[in-house]
C-alpha cells in the first residue's frame, strides 16, 4: 500500500477551498470513513469538510471536473448505506455546517443548517417550550441533513409525521455547482413540491445546505404506558383496538420476547422477563385530556389480554420505561457480536401474521431475532442477531434479511419505513415498483443534472460501472487511488 | 363562424378511443368548458371524457401524434386557472372515472378514480366511521383528482394536513403514454417521492388515474365554538393565544365584519351585524378530551378579548355556525356580482398587520373587500368585490390582488396556500423564487417528458408560445380551429 506524505493533487485542491484542516487522505484517515450504521462498506477517496454552501458549491464543481462522485455525509449513524462512498470519490461531511442560522419563535420555524445534531435543536429551543418532531432512535448523534436525505421517521412520528412532515424549505447546491432555494412558508408549497421531492432521496439529487423546518410547542402532560402480554397475538390487538378507539397516541411501540430478555437485565427497565411482549404508549396533550386518557386506554390496553398495565407521569419513571426502547439496539451486544436491523413496513392488521413469518424465516436461518418497533404504523424493526466471524455468517444473514423484506411486500407493505434505500435495499427495488416505475423516478436524476455525480448507485438497482459494495467486517479495500 | 355538422378529423379519432358520447367539439358544447372559478378564460378544441387508464393513455398519445395540449380537468372549481384550455388543445375531464375501486377498512386506505367526487369518499365510508380528511369549500362537488392536482386544503387541514399529506401513491400516464404506479404503503415512500411530487404539480407533469388516500377515523365528539371580537386584532390575537397553549384545534377559521354582513342576513347563522370578526374555533376527539376543552378553549377566547363565546355539540347548531363559513362566498352575492378571491399565507404573527394593509389596498382601489379564511394556519382568503359590467374594473381588481400577494410575499409569507399557481398567479412566481430556483423546478417537466404537452403554461412565468389569458365576461373567443 502506498502512504503518501504529500497531499496529492486532488487533496490540494480541496485544501485550497475548505482549508488544511478540513480534508482527510491518508489511508488510515479515509479507514474511519469506510462506515455507517449497516453491515455494507465503501472508502472514499478523499474527505473534505465544507463550512459554507459555496464551499459546497466549489467542492461539486472540483468534482465535476474531475469526473468525481460526490457522496453528502451526515453522522453516519444511517442504516441503509446511505452515507457510504462505495464508489469512492469525494466523501463531503457536512458536519461543520452545524450552526442554527434563524429562529422566528412567534411563528415557530428554525433555519439550520445540515450538520446540526437532531436533538441539539430540540434542546435549543426547550426553553421556549418548543421541539422538533421527528426522533431517530439517533437522535443524540444523526444530523437534520441526513434525516432529510433519509426522511427520519422515530417513535413519536405516529402521531406528528416523519422528516418530510416537517420541512418548510431547503437550500440546495445542485450537480452544476448553482445554489437554489425551494419550498416556503404555508400549507402548501408554490411550485413544483422539490423539498418533498429532495427530502427522502438520499442524497442522490442535490446537497442539502440549508434546511427551514416548524417546531412544535411541547405537549402540556405525557403519560407512558407500559402494558405486558402473554402473546404477541394480544399485543398487536392491542395496538390495533388503541386505534380502532380513535385515539392517536404519541407513540405505540412493541417489544418482542428476545428484546426484553436483551435489554432488561442490562437496563431494568421493569419488563417482566417472562412476558412475550410488552407495548409502550404515549399519550401526550394538555393536561386534562391525558389525565382522562389514563382510565380509557388502560381499559383498553387491559381488554386487550394485558396481564398488568402501568403507567408514568415522572419523568425519571418515564424515561426508565423508555429506556429499553430507546438503548434496545446497543443491549443486543449482549446476545451476539453484530446484528442487522431490517426496516419493513406492513399494514397494521397484517403486524401477527408477519410476525410470526419474520421468526419462522429466522428460525429457519438458525438467527435469534429481536423484534422492537413502531407498531402504531406497522413500521416492523427485525433485529437478526449474528455473528459476522462466523464463515458466511454475513451473507445468509442478508439473505434471511431479503426473505423478511419479501414477507412484508407479500402483505401488501414496502421495503422502507424510515431507514430509506441505500445500498442495502436497492436491489428489492423491482419487488414493488415496475422498470417504468423506476424508469420514471430516475428521469429525475437528469432532471436534477445529477446523473450518477451525487452518491452514486443508490436507491436503484445496480447498473454498469456500479461496483459490487464491500460487505461484513472492513476489508482491506483501498480507496480508488486512480482518484487521488 | 362555422359550425361543423360532421365531426372534424380529431373529434372523430377521438370517439374512437372513448365512444361517440364522450367527445365533445361544437362550438356550443365547447362553450361550457371555457370556465372554472376563476375569472379566467380558456377555450379548448375538443373535449374527451375517458373512462379507463388505457384511454387517458391512448388520448394522450393522439394528443402527441397532432402536436396538441392536453389539459386535464376535475369539477372545474379551482380557484387559479388550472383547468383551463387556454392553449386550446384536448380538454380531458376525468369525470366519468368516478369509482372507489378498493376499501381496506381496516388498514383505512382507499384506492379512487380521479373524478370521484371529495365529499362522496366519506359519504361512503362514514358507516365505518371512518372520512378524508381534506375539506375544501367546494368538497360537494370537487373531484379528488382536482385536489391532487392542487394540493387542496380545507378548514380542517389545520390539525390533518392537506392533500399532499393523505395521499399514499398514485398511477400516472406519462406524457409518452406510459402507464405506471408511484408511492406506496408507509411512512416512507421507498424510492424518490413521485407521489409527493406530483400532488400539487397541478396537472403539468402527468395525468392522474388512480389515488391511493388514508382515511381517518371519525372523531368521537367535535365541539364548535363562535367567539364574537369587538377588534379584528382582539380576534387575531385571540388565534394566536389558542395555538400559544399548546391547542390544535380541528379548525381556526376567521370572518371578518364584511363577511358576517354578507352571510348574516341570508344564512341566519348567529353572527352579531355589529361584530368587527368572529372565531369558528372546532375542537374534536375523544369525549372527554371535547368535555375538558369547553371551559378551557373558552377561557382563552374570552381572556383574548371576545364580547361572547358560544359553543355547541348538536349537529345541527353546530351546522348553523359552519353555514355563514362554508356558504360564505355564495352569499356574496348580495353585496356585488363578481368576486375575487385570494389565497396567501403568511406567518400568523403577522395577520393583524397584513389585514390591515388588504383593507387599505382595497380601499385605495374602492373595492370592498370580505375576509373569511384558515386563520390558525395563516391562509388568508380576501375576496374583493367588484361589478365587470364596469369598464376596466376586472384589470383593475387583478392589478388589486396583485398588490395584497405583494403584501403576503413582503410578510414572510407566499403565494399559494391551497389554490395552486395555475395562470392566476404564474407572474408572481419570481417574486418567492430566483431564475435558477424556477429553472430547477422547471427541469422537472423535461424529466417527466412532459414538456408543454399537459396543461401548458400554467404555474411558471409565461414564455414564447403561450398566449395571453382571457380574462373577465367570456369573450367570444374560437377554440383554434386550427386543431380540429
Amino acid at each position: 500500500m502506498r502512504v503518501p506524505t504529500q497531499p496529492p493533487t486532488l487533496a490540494r485542491e480541496l485544501q485550497r477551498i475548505v482549508g488544511p484542516d478540513a480534508v482527510f487522505w491518508q489511508p488510515e484517515d479515509l479507514l474511519l470513513f469506510e462506515y455507517d450504521g449497516t453491515i455494507d462498506r465503501g472508502r472514499p477517496s478523499v474527505v473534505a469538510y465544507p463550512r459554507t454552501a459555496e464551499q459546497v458549491a466549489a467542492i461539486v464543481r472540483l468534482a465535476n471536473a474531475h469526473g468525481l462522485p460526490v457522496v453528502p455525509r451526515g453522522a453516519g449513524t444511517g442504516l441503509s448505506g446511505g452515507a457510504l462512498a462505495t464508489e469512492g470519490g469525494i466523501l463531503m461531511p457536512l458536519t461543520r455546517m452545524n450552526r442554527i442560522l434563524e429562529l422566528d419563535l412567534e411563528n415557530r420555524i428554525a433555519v439550520v443548517e445540515p450538520g446540526l445534531v437532531n436533538l441539539e435543536l430540540s434542546k435549543a429551543v426547550a426553553r421556549y417550550d418548543l421541539f422538533y418532531a421527528p426522533d431517530p432512535s439517533s437522535q443524540k448523534a444523526c444530523t437534520l441533513g441526513g434525516n432529510v436525505a433519509e426522511n427520519a421517521g422515530g417513535p413519536h412520528c405516529l402521531a406528528l409525521g416523519v422528516t418530510t412532515n416537517h420541512v418548510l424549505g431547503l437550500e440546495l447546491v445542485l450537480a452544476d455547482g448553482e445554489i437554489v432555494r425551494v419550498g416556503g412558508w404555508g400549507r402548501d408549497r408554490p411550485g413544483y413540491d422539490l423539498t418533498g421531492l429532495v427530502v427522502g432521496s438520499e442524497g442522490t439529487l442535490a446537497i442539502v445546505t440549508k434546511i427551514c423546518v416548524r417546531l412544535l410547542r411541547r405537549p402540556e402532560a405525557v403519560r407512558t404506558f407500559l402494558a405486558i402480554y402473554d402473546t404477541v397475538e394480544a399485543a398487536t390487538g392491542a395496538v390495533a383496538a388503541v386505534i380502532a378507539a380513535g385515539i392517536v397516541p404519541g407513540a405505540l411501540e412493541m417489544l418482542d420476547r428476545n428484546t426484553i430478555r436483551a435489554v432488561e437485565p442490562v437496563l431494568h427497565c421493569g419488563y417482566p422477563l417472562d412476558a412475550e411482549a410488552v407495548l409502550l404508549v404515549e399519550v401526550d396533550g394538555l393536561q386534562e385530556f391525558v389525565d382522562e386518557s389514563v382510565a380509557r386506554v388502560g381499559a383498553i390496553l387491559r381488554e386487550a389480554g394485558a396481564r398488568e398495565v402501568r403507567s408514568a407521569t415522572d419523568p425519571a419513571e418515564r424515561e426508565r420505561l423508555w429506556s429499553g426502547r430507546k438503548q434496545a439496539f446497543g443491549a443486543f451486544g449482549s446476545l451476539a457480536p453484530n446484528y442487522y436491523i431490517l426496516d419493513g413496513v406492513v399494514p397494521p392488521s397484517t403486524l401477527p401474521e408477519v410476525l410470526r413469518e419474520v421468526n419462522a424465516i429466522c428460525a429457519r436461518y438458525g438467527f435469534p431475532v429481536a423484534n422492537v418497533f413502531h407498531a402504531g404504523d406497522g413500521n416492523l424493526h427485525p433485529c437478526v442477531l449474528f455473528d459476522e466471524r462466523v464463515p458466511g455468517a454475513t451473507a445468509r444473514v442478508l439473505e434471511c434479511g431479503g426473505e423478511i423484506m419479501r414477507v412484508c411486500v407479500a402483505a401488501g407493505g414496502s421495503i422502507s419505513g424510515e431507514h430509506g434505500i441505500g445500498v442495502e435495499k436497492r436491489d428489492y427495488m423491482p419487488w414493488i415498483f415496475s422498470e417504468a416505475d423506476m424508469d420514471a423516478m430516475q428521469r429525475l436524476k437528469v432532471a436534477f443534472g445529477a446523473g450518477e455525480r451525487f452518491n452514486p448507485c443508490k436507491v436503484f438497482p445496480t447498473h454498469t460501472g456500479c461496483g459490487e459494495v464491500q460487505r461484513g467486517p472492513a476489508v482491506a479495500r483501498l480507496g480508488p487511488d486512480v482518484y487521488v
